[in-house]
């Protein structure tokens, strides 16, 4: 087998590198059962690495039995038919699991060294109220001590419930705090809900585009996602209806208000009409409101679970966005049965959260921290998007469309011309801005002349940097004429 | 149909103990598709609640589509065939939930003033270190402050996981801080390392008796658990040869060290061979070591692990019982592919924890309070357990025997004669004692004679008091004879 350069500053480390390239040689037939790998102290010589790390490399693979060695005569690739090894995943896991691998969690990004970052809907750290939500913690261990470090069970804090139920009204939504379940972020939430309504093999019904994570945890669940296009106006509901149709589309996934990735916030109509074709096909739907407290407007923007009736609709959200994420507090509204259902399943995924960060957040909104802190959130987020859609009428060539989102941090752009945003991120990266290609929030990846525009982390002036680095960026490319295209080895 | 009596002290709301029985009522049969509920007025009255109370009940039930309602015209259980609705969870899981609620987070145990708690291994509030952990976090909170309130990523803080590889080599395992994963407690590492092998319907080899929420997790993931029997020196190896040779016997759960529930330490031998089985099986192992800070002893105790060159077992832990379980910092050890796999799966399951407590757990670790507080805490633990096996002695008639664990909180007891545990619950609670009976412990609940008593949570005096309760409720059960065996309607 011919070995890959090996790559030093990928943060994988090097032994890694090396037992992948031979794992991977192994499952494609390169190398055969039965073949000798290089002896250690040669591919060490010939990679140019340590001959601790070539033995390292091969270690793993022999605990992955992958490989085996007998003393003194080497080490070759194993020979018996595969067994339920102990680092062979079983499929399919293991194929989604390397997805995840590829596309979830080991995603880099080009280095980008001093280029504005409009790709992550991760809030400006500048922004996050730490010495208030210092003190209210301080507070709560001071004041209550050993009461808030032992196990809170799969409910969670009821001071931190009763909050939430009296902040729903305001949304239009009624809860009681018993039928409010906590969870670690709202992507918790996601797994929980999922799992209350599926199993192995089922198809999730998702927006196209839609959250990338969520489309992880689809797969790590074992689920499909079955896409429905989004339309300027929201899920095209003709072809809902005929997905909905379908026997395995047990649960729809949706993001009604500042939707990601694109920034819509659906109509009443829309929603009234969404709900009409769920419950006529019987179909739970799990509502995100990730963003629900970043309204750019004055007035809060009631979910689409305001509208139903029937109870059956999951409502989730969580502070990430609007508090900071390290918080890891989420939290579902549900009725009924679900929430027995939520409560055992939370109970055998974990036990439940940390009781001291649900109770300081309880304190910081009791105290009026949280609604103090969101005036000041939403007047610069709402100075960052005005800048930013000033900014992309101002510097973008014609042929290039994007949303104009009433609230939330996310834009959707669609490039002119068919260019594939993928293909454009290396230009945009060197002229000084990175964004989110649309591609990654597909379920099957195709190519995409989208992409979405954050501004959770920058501020007002790099945003202005960013649009204009994807303006010369769009430009050039333009200019090079539609033959242009290229193809390149980015990988995001 | 008739109702039973509801609970007004059961902390659920009574009109979820009306729709649950009204739901019961009709999955068993007894109120047939389109059977007329009774009207709310004369059911409120029959039951002697308010007529609200009875409304929502109903209401739920049509939210759930058990039931249909027309203006007018009362409300009917439904004739249509099921369809996957709302809140009608997806078999398997139906059932799944449904126990769990039932034996997991619902369970209850008889209302017990006063009695001396030996049931939970929750460790005592009273032990916590609330104002040296309390500095940690400050400290962290106030020199790193946004750093860690952001998402910190499936791995977790790199400071807490090289902290976690420092400590290992004494207890005989070397890992880089790169294997080492971080996890919501170790309930949250079994959930992840359970995915990791299985999929829904294989099959988990566990001991028999086993910790009981590591049932509840196998259950909720659409396992089924295989159960080997805990000899007085572990797991019956010979049954365990013939039972890993099943097909479905995918990966093995064990507690090699202070055993959950019966605080059994397996021998170096006992290691080896169940490593060397697993091994020619080809069978990971998950080796849960959520006590291996507690030894009673001066030394530590080296994990399973340690003996494993193979890299087949997972091992997990944390910091729940030798700290405080509101921390919910636990971890997994583990090698090469392994790794990345886990790393996936958490991602996809929740984005990862609050790196605010991983970083403070470090501080904590890092300035030397940790090693203080085990110090302590030890010491204080062997006070406890030698005051308890020494009142067992004393208080307990012939023909009960236990173990004598070489650290951790519980003993297991085996009661004389074949007496059910279960029964004997109510005389304890009443003489003053509460204890965990054996059944729980088991994947199918049936009788048991043996229970699990718990040092977590209670000091000398009070065990001295509790086995004394538990010695006068024996001796007076077996002072009323051999037949005096009765069945009681306590559920634990």
């Amino acid at each position: 087998m011919d070995f890959r350069e090996l790559d030093r500053d990928s943060g994988q480390p090097v032994y890694r590198q090396i037992a992948a390239q031979i794992r991977a040689a192994v499952d494609a037939g390169e190398l055969a059962p039965g073949a000798r790998l290089p002896a250690i102290r040669e591919l060490a010589r010939s990679l140019g690495v340590n001959r601790d790390t070539v033995a390292t490399a091969y270690e793993t693979l022999v605990a992955e039995a992958v490989v085996e060695s007998g003393v003194g005569r080497g080490t070759f690739v194993r020979r018996e038919t595969p067994v339920p090894g102990p680092t062979r995943f079983r499929a399919p896991l293991s194929a989604v699991v390397e997805r995840l691998i590829a596309e979830g969690v080991r995603r880099g990004l080009p280095a980008a060294e001093g280029a504005v970052p409009l790709q992550a809907v991760i809030p400006d750290p500048s922004l996050y109220p730490v010495s208030e939500f210092r003190r209210a913690l301080a507070r709560v261990l001071s004041e209550q001590g050993a009461d808030v470090l032992g196990y809170g069970g799969p409910h969670g804090h009821p001071g931190l419930r009763r909050v939430l139920a009296e902040r729903l009204p305001r949304f239009g939504v009624r809860r009681d705090p018993d039928e409010i379940v906590l969870c670690q972020g709202a992507s918790q939430g996601i797994s929980l809900a999922l799992r209350l309504y599926t199993e192995p093999g089922d198809g999730v019904v998702v927006e196209e585009p839609t959250y990338a994570n969520a489309l992880a945890t689809i797969a790590g669940l074992g689920l499909r996602a079955i896409p429905v296009p989004m339309r300027g106006d929201g899920l095209d509901l003709g072809e809902l209806d005929r997905v909905l149709a379908r026997p395995e589309a047990r649960v729809l996934y949706t993001i009604p208000t500042f939707h990601n990735p694109t920034g819509i916030t659906t109509s009443h109509e829309h929603r009234r009409g969404l709900l009409a074709l769920a419950r006529r096909h019987g179909t739970p739907l799990i509502e995100d409101a990730f963003e629900m407290d970043l309204h750019a407007g004055p007035h809060p923007i009631p979910p689409l679970t305001a509208l139903d009736e029937s109870g059956q609709t999951l409502l989730l959200s969580s502070f990430s966005k609007a508090l900071f994420p390290g918080v890891r507090v989420g939290w579902i509204a549900a009725r009924g049965h679900a929430v027995d259902g939520l409560l055992a399943l939370r109970q055998a995924m974990d036990l439940g959260g940390a009781v001291m960060l649900q109770a300081a957040v309880a304190a910081f909104v009791e105290s009026g921290a949280y609604e103090r802190h969101l005036v000041k959130l939403r007047r610069n987020l709402k100075g960052r998007r005005d800048a930013l859609l000033a900014a992309l009428e101002r510097e973008l060539p014609p042929g290039a469309r994007w949303t104009s989102p009433a609230g939330g941090y996310q834009v959707w752009l669609e490039l002119p011309e068919g260019i594939d945003s993928q293909e454009l991120l290396e230009d945009a990266v060197r002229e000084g801005v990175i964004y989110a290609p649309g591609h990654v929030f597909t379920p099957d990846g195709s190519p995409s002349s989208t992409l979405r525009l954050s501004i959770a982390s920058v501020d007002e002036r790099a945003i202005e940097r960013g649009v204009a680095a994807l303006g010369r960026a769009l430009r050039s490319r333009l200019a090079e004429g539609p033959g242009a295209v290229r193809r390149t080895a980015v990988h995001v």
